[in-house]
């Protein structure tokens, strides 16, 4: 799971710095504001879900002083382009010949098949042997469905997937993909 | 800003007391789960955004020893129905001859600007004088853009609403709303 660290929660952009450093979800929230900026689309990363143990008053606020986290239930970002509903996850792995299956939980794989079902679009953004992938939610459930393997080739995911390649601004342009999935989508219905 | 408390956060419903003592957020949170469930639409509720200051650990897990509420900058609930993106919030007020405006953020207001011109279906539900409405965004709009106020008029309110009955199951039935705003956004444009 993707626990947001303190660095990553107060990290701020030096444009001079570009891209260098920064994580897949920090290239998408920059690619998400910039998207926003230009009216393209509006799509937010959602709060990490907690879990309130302790609050206490400061100065008449209130202080959260014992939280967790809880694991999400749906996926981390989503939003509206061009009148459809968009919905996805970003997920990294170091490993070089499979993506592991483990990274999405059960009921995140349920999500997509709701979103799926009612006309929205879904998707993984997979960062993998330093290349990003859209994977699409139809070619990941296919793949479930159709497999006992607790991981997908790296083969299949490039395969099936639209590459995103990483830039100045936006940071990772994945809107152009989004488009080809969606016509993929039409020419299938 | 309706930030959650412990009883909301850890509240769970027997059926045999129905909708005794439920708020707005609860009875929303029932209904959507009755959605999903029957698969009717895919709605639910962001987590409340927090800042974090300190983390520790105890048994290898990450526990929040400092952290405080932000005020979101879009609407509590999102997700899809029909194919339409949705994006509303809820709000109640013991106000009984005017909704203040000061209920909604000013970035609140820009998101749902944002959400209409995409195409979106955004709304408020309004719980006030013991009767609940399903407000659309343009109506809000129109208020806002031609008023100088610092409060919505409760005749304004019923009169640009579409209205809500509290029911058993689901608690807050206001899909049937959802859809006469579609009808009525089609027959504009």
């Amino acid at each position: 799971m993707n626990y947001p660290s303190l660095n990553k929660e107060y990290h701020t952009l030096k444009e001079s710095y570009a891209n260098r450093g920064m994580n897949l979800e920090n290239l998408i929230n920059e690619t998400n504001k910039y998207y926003i900026d230009k009216d393209i689309a509006i799509i937010y990363k959602k709060p990490t879900p907690i879990g309130i143990n302790k609050v206490s008053y400061k100065e008449n606020k209130q202080v959260i002083r014992e939280a967790y986290f809880k694991s999400p239930s749906t996926l981390d970002y989503n939003g509206i382009y061009k009148g459809y509903y968009i919905d996805f996850d970003a997920k990294e792995t170091n490993n070089k010949t499979s993506f592991p299956l483990l990274n999405i939980h059960e009921h995140q794989i349920l999500h997509m098949r709701r979103i799926i079902k009612h006309g929205g679009i879904t998707f993984l953004i997979i960062k993998m042997c330093n290349n990003y992938f859209l994977f699409p939610g139809e070619k990941l459930l296919i793949f479930i469905d159709n497999n006992e393997r607790k991981s997908i080739p790296y083969q299949y995911i490039k395969e099936n997937s639209y590459e995103i390649k990483e830039g100045y601004r936006p940071a990772l342009d994945y809107i152009k993909a989004v488009d080809s999935l969606i016509k993929e989508n039409k020419n299938e219905n």
